[in-house]
């Protein structure tokens, strides 16, 4: 199935996001999408976003670990995406369409349950407990072979004007 | 008056953290100081840590503005520094003698308080809310041009054995 990564429906000049902007060469790229696009249709995965990541050598904490900075900025962007993808649903309107639904930060909340290992691929799943037209609470976990080694909290909330570039 | 930054008093096998390593070539090399080295001796600034960063151009979240998991992981790398110097400060003794104190993040809290604007050197301010031997609490402002545009909080605990590489 084809996969509609959330960040990749952002439009060019809100693509410059350093963890998930495809504008920005230098970052992270982060890729969000639809559980349900994995294949998995169960009920609870139709309101599950997700994500991957494979940490670069680089991206240690103590070595072989993975650098809690990452994963901080890895719930950052799985938390908006999921937020603006959200949103889109809310209003029934495909991602990409005009105008566009664009969420950051306010807040970002990360438990570090265990320590994340290096050379394993992170996957993030994300569900939603709060969703208003202006604020999109996403829990998000992170596991490493299966196991949740991180869990956060975005609250995200609709990008103001101010930020917008013209 | 000679600053002693926490992050390079860290023994080298311990100093590979994308955050704040020396070994680190790739990574943001954070360096924390007391506050009193920068020449502030008032009786706050006795307990209080701090850090500068300047972001590169490609830390960007919307064009203009700062990336959150920058600010994240700037957070993160000056709470478990700030912890350390704390720790060796409440043993009194001297940072970089042995045993090492080394502190990893359990949990990491940050406010996103206004868009921080990319091209300004940021400016990081801890305090201590909590000390104990295992486990420290640091509260973290980020300010750029004199403003604080994230606060954060970081519960920091000495860093398990299993971490430590041999």
């Amino acid at each position: 199935m084809q996969k509609i990564y959330f960040q990749d429906c952002y439009p060019d000049k809100l693509s410059h996001c350093y963890g998930c902007g495809k504008n920005n060469n230098e970052g992270h790229q982060l890729k969000s999408y639809w559980h349900t696009e994995q294949g998995k249709i169960s009920e609870q995965a139709a309101e599950q976003t997700i994500a991957h990541f494979m940490p670069e050598p680089c991206h240690t904490a103590i070595l072989g670990f993975v650098y809690g900075g990452i994963i901080a900025s890895l719930i950052d962007c799985h938390g908006t995406g999921s937020a603006a993808a959200m949103a889109y649903r809310a209003e029934g309107r495909a991602m990409a369409t005009i105008p566009a639904l664009r969420f950051v930060t306010a807040a970002l909340n990360v438990s570090y349950l265990a320590p994340t290992p290096m050379g394993v691929e992170l996957e993030l799943i994300g569900t939603f407990s709060e969703v208003k037209a202006k604020k999109v609470v996403v829990e998000i976990t992170v596991s490493a072979n299966n196991v949740v080694c991180a869990k956060g909290t975005v609250i995200a909330v609709k990008m103001p004007e101010s930020m917008c570039p013209t």
